[in-house]
């Protein structure tokens, strides 16, 4: 298969510093797009998997899986998007396609295991995958989103995974006029997650540890905040919840969430991948029919709907432009949570 | 107010046998239905009333919240049942009537908590109730259930605390044709599980321990049985229920059940109140859209939704009757699991 060389920006190991490197981009198939990549937002996956800190990282690795920029190419069998057109590339590029989630439009579940953005099997030309802090990559259309015109593109660019990361659940637990949603936690998830609930006519809490976050939650559109470490404040809220998105990324107890939601309310993980410690109560689960759940990303349908929505609500990401060679910078101050709320690479960076 | 003495059966201290003792049960008020008791099941929650296993409990303790019998007396406002009908009464004799989850049916969720048939506060003649280990006993018609005609009376008793317990759950989570429903744990609950499961249509399997319960399962319906303890057999059913209805009351580890949950699938604990150790691990509930949830008996007109469809299906519990006089070894051999599948007391005994 044919490919060419392209500029990115990358780590050879768990333990350097992300540089400029050369990649292979293979040339578009029939049903692929390649996309000249104008801003990628830079997620918390991008600095665990480019220091290993999961385990299974590849290298070279390049991140970068919230990807907005403009089509350059298109293979002949491409209907969803022509050369012109702003483009999406989120956390997928590719699935099994046959699976009963990839028949449901769920591609996140695919029981085949998605191919991620990065660090994912390269099922066209072998080895990994590269992720977005690149000049350009090349994704078949189905995974391709398309993106509003009307929005400021760098601040879409997060849309792509924190933003579909809460879209998701409040989609899926039917959030709606009238839901009461709280929130837990203030980041690049968090903020989102209070965005688009209000979008959807919730009326949304954030619950934070720190008064700080208060005024930073109601300019989000926040109706109220509850400090998680007020005992008073929290027994206020004992029972009210319909859904909670807990985007806290570290482990924390659930417990005292749990208690503020009300009968038949969900509190969903979207931030912790591990086991739940101090241990999760079934006693209030049990006497007040209450559900802990998780949730991935999203689907490539409803990530298109939650970029139509966003289009229409002129929903966007808070963001701070940075240049690509300041990535590394940025990470340690994501390590600070020193970021409202998430930076986005200026790709242009990478051309000089 | 007045009382009249009526014969039960119960005991005074936490370490006593249960003898017989006189209790008073109030004369019917305008909304009373006077039941008299013909059959009673024995559940689990009588045994650790008894016996303060879980605190807070109050003596002379009279267990039995599984009451089927004769309506011998009704208040003059009773619209609901009248004298020669048969009735049942289940874990609860009353509620707030007027908060959230009232008005929704849902009593058993009552946020001012509801009245437990025994050791409740007992609103009318003070003290705490006395449950269905009596000749008789005394409750508002909101609270007293239709019991269908046709079938064994004795064998209706525990369907309404077992019954219902496992009906709630299929029916908040919308078992039917098609549904694929896994049991933990073959008991009281667990045997009703299958058989109100493959009632309703679903595709049913039980988790066990043992190979020895295979045949029972499959008498009463299962359609397959999987041994929790052998790896090969659980990897073979890896992603594959809707539901799972977990009835196991001590502390056990639900991450392997959780992993036989599909996209969406909901573990649901109906039987174990307490700490989830070891801890669940959120990685699959997250990379799957996987739930744990809790559900605790259910509500009246539930209640009596699931003695009709049980009067239409003919379907009731497997049970061994016993002498009042012989609940103190039935509790040793509960105690033992050394019961198909739950012992209901013939009242006439108390009578001898
Ligand atoms: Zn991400
Ligand atoms: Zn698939
Ligand atoms: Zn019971
Ligand atoms: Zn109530």
């Amino acid at each position: 298969m044919n490919t060419s060389n392209t500029k990115a920006f990358g780590t050879k190991a768990a333990d350097a510093l992300l540089e400029e490197m050369t990649i292979a981009r293979r040339d578009v198939l029939a049903k692929d797009v390649e996309i000249e990549i104008l801003y990628c937002g830079v997620c918390h996956s991008d600095l665990h998997t480019a220091r290993n800190d999961w385990g299974g990282s590849q290298y070279p690795a390049v991140p970068g899986h919230e990807i907005v920029g403009r089509v350059t190419k298109v293979g002949n069998e491409v209907t969803k998007l022509k050369v012109g057109d702003l483009a999406g590339v989120g956390c997928m590029v590719d699935s099994c396609h046959t699976c009963e989630s990839c028949k449901q439009d769920l591609e996140q579940y695919c029981l085949n295991g998605f191919t991620g953005t990065y660090n994912g099997r390269d099922k066209h030309i072998g080895g990994h995958t590269y992720g977005g802090y690149s000049e350009k990559v090349v994704v078949d259309e189905h995974f391709v989103l398309k993106v509003p015109s009307n929005l400021n593109l760098a601040a879409v660019a997060p849309l792509l995974c924190a933003g579909i990361t809460t879209w998701s659940p409040l989609r899926h637990w039917n959030v709606g006029k009238g839901t009461k949603v709280a929130v837990v936690g203030l980041g690049g998830l968090g903020h989102m997650a209070i965005k688009l609930a209000k979008g959807l006519g919730a009326e949304v809490t954030l619950f934070s540890r720190t008064p700080e976050k208060i005024q930073d939650a109601i300019d989000l559109g926040a109706d109220s905040v509850i400090i998680s470490t007020d005992d008073q404040q929290m027994k206020s809220v004992h029972g009210k919840y319909d859904l909670i998105i807990d985007t806290v990324p570290y482990v924390h107890d659930v417990n005292p969430y749990v208690a503020t939601l009300n009968i038949n309310g969900t509190l969903v993980l979207v931030g912790y991948l591990g086991g739940l410690e101090p241990i999760l109560n079934t006693v209030p689960m049990i006497m007040g029919r209450k559900t802990v759940a998780g949730s991935v990303i999203g689907g490539i349908a409803e990530t298109q709907e939650m970029l139509d929505f966003c289009g229409e609500h002129n929903i966007v990401s808070e963001v701070e432009i940075i240049k690509m060679q300041e990535i590394n910078e940025a990470y340690e101050r994501m390590l600070k949570s020193d970021v409202r709320y998430r930076f986005v690479i200026d790709m242009d960076s990478l051309k000089s």
